[in-house]
């Protein structure tokens, strides 16, 4: 299955988690209402709705309703992260657009966050099974602390490689997993489905967040609507710079060092771009890709424990996609 | 009763309280656990713990455990919305020392407020009654619209007085009432006393904050702990002013069309410590303290409401304690 087809095929649904979306941002405050508006209309893959909606496939209950529900929510969560991070961040473009903190500054930007995590727990709560909330407020307090362990990891080139993976998993895989976690869990799959997919979940937003790291490195810029190398400049250093700087791809020692010596606060645009390219050299952005891979593989493998059919297809075509996807 | 009674009473699920506050707020990274126990070493008064465990006194159910979870909580939502107000105030002391903001920078204490709310909302979906999960998230959505409203009335000198209320209800006041209502249903209250609870807990919190204004314009800088005026400094116009702006209180037009000359953005010390002047010489601060007292009446209406006893009492002392304070 193609994820063109899958988009698809589950258009009505999506089409039902946007109108439920527009509704839980509507608010009275003005300036609230129109940045998440703005938010929600610069679009994105909606991928954590898509998996939610397709681990829903997974168990006997076909509860649309709860699952939209979900969907929604969970956009929501991510959403409220993005806002957050580019006030952190002092990001003023996101997906070629000016950001919500660009736009209206940090003090809206903040507590449109808040808003929007709250609301969406509220949304969750209206779930029958209360550790659907529970985990997912989890997810959101490990979140914080994954962006926080960025923080205090920035520009440190001499960080061990297990921060980085845990960094992501807090930031990234945790929520993916918890989408699918919250769509079995919905759809009353069985606990050991449910396991499978949260695995899945993990495995999936694990390689998505790696592939990301390396589009930031090797991305058209008027493709992925931001510059190439933007997470270098600001200090945060992604797998296939820890690679090169551990010489392990290029086995260069003289490389890594003049590379480690070009990583600094207040690095320059060219500077940076000067370490894409020895990155790119050393091998590090393969070798972060063949990781990725690895991490695909381990997703296949949790959606072989999975029941045959349309759902499963499905997921695999979310997992090829995150994959080869340009931005 | 007198507070400081209450206050030995309760010392036994405080203390349990300030344990599973310090318990919760641990975390592997050890800038966002020293920021967390910054915050809760602080200090504060206690009083959304404080009602939280009076109100669970109202019921058949004798849970201590699930009571101080929900202390617990409320208390981070509390601290929660503190670090974030301090960001976009751009605050740098609280209660005498830097906040968080000003001594770790607005990155950590954003994403400390985040952690703290996803971690009282954790602790709260461990209760088994998914309705005190689902209101604590309504509230802190209405708590951050309250702060935008904030913003967007910031010097405005016509803004209606209805905006003020509001506010402050969305601010404040709903927490409060939140605080009693988890109570209540922690203790498996009967739906009346839980109303009447959540209706004092509104009315408590309406009193506290206009308390909390008034303080502001005529508090002791060292007992406050914070200059005096600093919301009209900062632009945020409470109901004293408003009363002085109106010019309702003095019936002197000319003496409140000065003021509101005063009123502006980057206005200096000077002008606000004038500013205070005028509105206590309009009897805007009396008649600020009489809205508060007819939210207390209010509160003791409540209150009668709910069957004498002890834990009557006890609330009857904190609404004594709330309107009496000098800080």
């Amino acid at each position: 299955m193609r994820v063109t087809e899958l988009y698809g095929a589950m258009r009505g649904e999506l089409r039902r988690v946007e109108d439920l979306l527009e509704e839980e941002v509507a608010s009275r405050e003005p300036a609230l209402q129109e940045a998440s508006l703005y938010l929600l209309r610069a679009g994105g893959k909606r991928l954590r709705p898509l998996v939610v909606l397709v681990s829903g496939r997974f168990g006997p209950r076909r509860d649309t309703e709860a699952l939209v529900r979900a969907a929604a929510a969970l956009e929501m969560i991510h959403m409220a992260t993005l806002v957050h991070d580019d006030v952190i961040d002092r990001s003023d473009t996101r997906r070629g657009r000016p950001t919500v903190k660009a736009a209206w500054g940090d003090q809206l930007a903040l507590y449109t966050g808040d808003f929007l995590f709250a609301r969406a727990l509220e949304l969750l709560s209206e779930m029958e099974d209360r550790r659907l909330h529970e985990v997912t407020a989890w997810a959101i307090a490990r979140m914080c602390q994954g962006e926080l362990e960025q923080m205090h990891d920035l520009y440190r080139i001499d960080q061990p490689l297990f921060r980085y993976y845990r960094r992501i998993r807090q930031k990234t895989a945790l929520l993916m997993a918890v989408s699918c976690l919250v769509g079995a869990r919905a759809a009353e799959a069985d606990e050991e489905t449910a396991r499978a997919l949260w695995r899945f979940g993990g495995h999936l937003g694990m390689a998505f967040q790696i592939v990301d790291d390396v589009l930031d490195l090797v991305g058209d810029e008027a493709v992925m609507g931001k510059p190439v190398g933007s997470d270098l400049l600001q200090g945060n250093l992604t797998l296939p710079v820890l690679f090169a700087l551990r010489g392990r791809t290029s086995g260069d020692e003289a490389a890594s060092r003049r590379l480690a010596g070009r990583i600094h606060p207040g690095m320059s645009q060219e500077d940076a771009a000067e370490v894409v390219r020895a990155v790119a050299e050393s091998g590090g952005i393969d070798e972060a890709r063949r990781v990725a891979e690895r991490y695909v593989t381990w997703a296949r493998r949790d959606l072989a424990a999975l029941p045959d059919g349309w759902a499963r297809e499905a997921l695999e075509a979310v997992l090829g996609f995150v994959t080869a996807r340009d931005r």
